[in-house]
């Protein structure tokens, strides 16, 4: 079994896992397993190579983050030595074979991880991701992984790979558990700040751009893909075909070019006083060739991702997301033992980019590529994890979470709607398209009157009654908003409509729309809300 | 004249002016001086080496926003050689010497340009600053120097020095000038997304730090930058006393590191090739020492540039701004040449770690220092350039200037108040706290009322009337805040508050105050306004 490289004791997982499922930890009775280049306290961190092994005193943030919420530790996975590699060969502990058909490989360098979730050891994963990490062995075993956009998850405890691009991924079953365990990471392990117009959903018809050419994919798997296009459009999306090349090109500056240099950076000083270590021969000879790039060419390649950047968010800018294809191939151990770095170069064609344009991601399973299990990836923009999570949703569930991480850690407010807003209301499509989020029903205090406006589209002014035993309970919807949008809305608002505080039935006050005093209509507020009126044919809305 | 590298014809360039000033362009009239490694279309970009020079074609996109508002280029000027510098003695054009003490340096690198403010050969001027090229010989010539947020202002057109902290800045003899230039460089040249919570102003009492040693500065230093300080006070700054430990690491770094290895890139191949140029001995041991650096020591220096960076802003977590002396010295011309990199080196004390933290930075003359000019700096976060500014009038003119640059390109809302929000007023801190900018008085359509609620503070409500020959015009002020701003004003604000549009005497909806149509109150709306009615004694404002 090369799928751990070390375990704790049974007995205590088991008890720690009792106590766990009586607590109301949002992770409760969660068993997660945890790549070993992420340190928990009081298991050994070998990042793949047992002569690097330190035994840490502390849980990485992310780790304790999960912790905290109830998931209880099983143990450390193997992985690619010092997480270079998306293959799941290149380790001392042995290959990790993948979980259905041992002659092909696992994936990685999260191999492990990958295989203890689809093997049903663990519920949910901690992997890495540089280039792919997290994602790859998600596709191969058929898992959901989240990679967030580059540090929103804090990659203290963990051994770098190329530290400007290090993620924290995790691995689970369902799109859902994924999301409440990075909902997790991202509130308590936060390394970076969210600006303050996050988006926190994808439109309800999402635009997705898909390549126009699929290299590295055979028949099959380009029938694969096809029809995950097919699944994501029959679930509501529109689809725009573009041009990746801007995005196949940084790919290959990930290996090629001198980017390649921070993993020397990590563990060189290593790998060079250490020659007799169990180093993986080809995780050596790409460490060691990093030593002797100059800087300067470090600072050009830089500076070339910095314009394959431009040019790529040029080619995805009229769309939500960009969905590819996870992986192009599913090997075989003895085709990546015949060609190690040919074949894991292929492998990375479509998720190398990704770190480097500071983009995130959502790996999802998407059925069948002859034997082999395919996945794709949705990825959108830096900060946009939502809509990536949203689409992935979509894809794999026909729907999207109810809901998106990224309201655990991003700064938002709430704005309850009464009339044109309501969900499926002719205006809510201004809310959806400045990332707001709906949430869920609410009623006011039985305070307040409901009138028709004379506007088109009709609209319901809610008004506060001055006479206490006049007022009736409103029913309305609740939208959560970055601040930046709530101003904006505020910004585009037409006269008589305001915003202000409106009191609810559990005592709280929200903000919400309220109208100019001036406001004249017919009084509906005995329908109890905009939808009933409607139903009753009190008001016609157009 | 070592000033200029290149001048345009005279009589080319009066006709311009003539012309401009019949324009109605931000900068019609003002003569402008281009530091010759900025493209100019038409003169030769020689980067302080005339071997280097290239014809372009097409002004740099900083210059063309120049031009189209009116300013007309007289000529390039004489810069440290590539860039690479901060006294103004590495070229082959000539030393650059002080406008008033001819044996003392001008500071550098843009050299010729602060000169030829300073001796009124133009009016405004274009620099560069990477270390404090903008910064230091605007302190030594005592002039304003703007030095931007890396990146707000394009710096396509210009010839490298470390592309990754190279900004473009202005040089003028006045706050208000300089930051009209920016406004139109900002909004024209873009090239980086300001945040939708940018703030637009500093508070009305800024909390600045300064440091609690000054290393390098001596007696009579010292005592000039004391007095900047009290003059900031009595302005009504209020200061904090910090140690900047990790911004002198920082600048260290910028010129001991291998972050040198930028200037390789830019113009390395050209210095290797051309044994023969007239090459500046320093700058050319400079570029060639950082060509064998290699990639792992700058991935290295760069992390420890992000590690100190996180201590630097920790230190001046609690302040709106921090407060440093421009340049520690004015040396003669002959010590420079007895220690060109010494001497160098010092002078970047206060200014070189400004870029690799990404602050934004507004220099201004502050006084003598015996018979030197002595200048001061006021730096503050990425993107929080009004505060800067805002500081720098408050230290240079007693007050901040009317308009804050950001204004031009920073996506912004407005919204006008009516009561104890008015600038001046109880609740304007809840305003500027925000960073909203206070920006004039405006007066609504007469079709208002204005009631006084029983709150505390006392507020008006304003209500548009049905019958609009019973209206009244009512005074507000209003305030520019950025979207997320108002989002997060609205998101606090209390019943029976509301916001929504309200019509103005020019015809105009604005989002204003409003309030809850239950509100009820006495009506004051003869006074016109909350001011007129507090003067009069209508209402009491505790």
């Amino acid at each position: 079994m090369t799928v751990w490289i070390s375990r704790r004791p049974d007995a205590q997982v088991a008890a720690e896992l009792a106590e766990s499922r009586c607590g109301e930890g949002a992770l409760a009775g969660m068993r997660v397993a945890v790549k070993d280049n992420v340190d928990v306290a009081g298991l050994p961190t070998t990042a793949g190579c047992p002569q690097f092994a330190y035994l840490p005193e502390r849980d990485a943030p992310a780790v304790a983050a999960l912790r905290e919420a109830g998931a209880v530790v099983v143990g450390k996975t193997n992985l690619d030595q010092f997480a270079t590699g998306l293959v799941g060969t290149r380790s001392p502990y042995g290959v990790v074979p993948d979980s259905r058909r041992p002659e092909f490989i696992s994936g990685g360098s999260s191999s492990g991880s990958a295989v203890a979730v689809a093997t049903g050891a663990v519920d949910i994963a901690i992997g890495t991701d540089t280039a792919g990490s997290g994602r790859i062995p998600a596709a191969l075993q058929g898992l959901v992984a989240i990679k967030p956009t580059v540090g929103v998850v804090s990659t203290a405890g963990v051994v770098p790979a190329c530290e400007s691009y290090d993620c924290i991924t995790i691995f689970a079953t369902s799109v859902d558990l994924a999301g409440r365990a990075m909902a997790v990471m991202a509130e308590r392990a936060a390394a970076r700040v969210w600006p303050a117009d996050t988006v926190l959903s994808a439109p309800a018809a999402p635009v997705v751009a898909v390549p126009n050419e699929l290299p590295e994919l055979d028949r099959q798997w380009r029938a694969a893909f096809d029809r995950a296009v097919e699944r994501l459009v029959a679930a509501g999306a529109r689809t725009v075909s573009v041009d990746i090349a801007p995005f196949l090109a940084a790919a290959k500056l990930l290996y090629d070019g001198a980017l390649v240099s921070e993993r020397y950076a990590a563990v060189g000083e290593f790998v060079d006083a250490h020659p007799g270590a169990s180093l993986d021969p080809t995780v050596k000879a790409i460490v060691s060739a990093a030593r002797d790039i100059p800087a300067h060419v470090l600072v050009r390649d830089r500076a070339e991702v910095a314009r394959l950047r431009t040019a790529a968010m040029a080619v995805i800018e009229d769309a939500d997301a960009l969905l590819l294809p996870t992986a192009p191939m599913h090997p075989r151990i003895s085709e990546v033992t015949a060609d190690p770095v040919g074949v894991n170069s292929r492998m990375g064609t479509y998720t190398n980019f990704c770190n480097l344009f500071d983009m995130c991601a959502v790996a999802v399973p998407a059925g069948t590529a002859g034997d082999a299990q395919f996945g794709v990836t949705v990825l959108a923009r830096a900060f946009e994890d939502a809509v990536a999570l949203d689409i992935a949703g979509l894809l794999h569930d026909g729907a999207p979470p109810a809901d998106a991480w990224p309201q655990a850690v991003a700064d938002h407010v709430e704005l309850v709607v009464f009339g044109a807003h309501l969900f499926g209301g002719p205006l809510a499509h201004q809310l959806t398209d400045l990332g707001a989020r709906f949430v869920g029903e609410i009623t006011t205090a039985p305070r307040y009157r409901m009138t028709v406006l004379p506007t088109t589209p009709a609209k319901p002014a809610v008004t506060r009654v001055s006479d206490d035993a006049a007022g009736a309970a409103l029913a309305g919807h609740r939208w959560l908003l970055s601040p930046a949008s709530l101003g904006r809305f505020l910004a585009a608002l037409p006269a008589p409509m305001q915003l202000g505080k409106v009191e609810f039935e559990d005592g709280s006050w929200r903000t919400a729309f309220g109208c100019d005093g001036s406001a004249r209509g017919a009084d509906i507020s005995r329908y109890g809300g905009w939808a009933n009126a409607l139903a009753a044919g009190a008001v016609r809305q157009t």
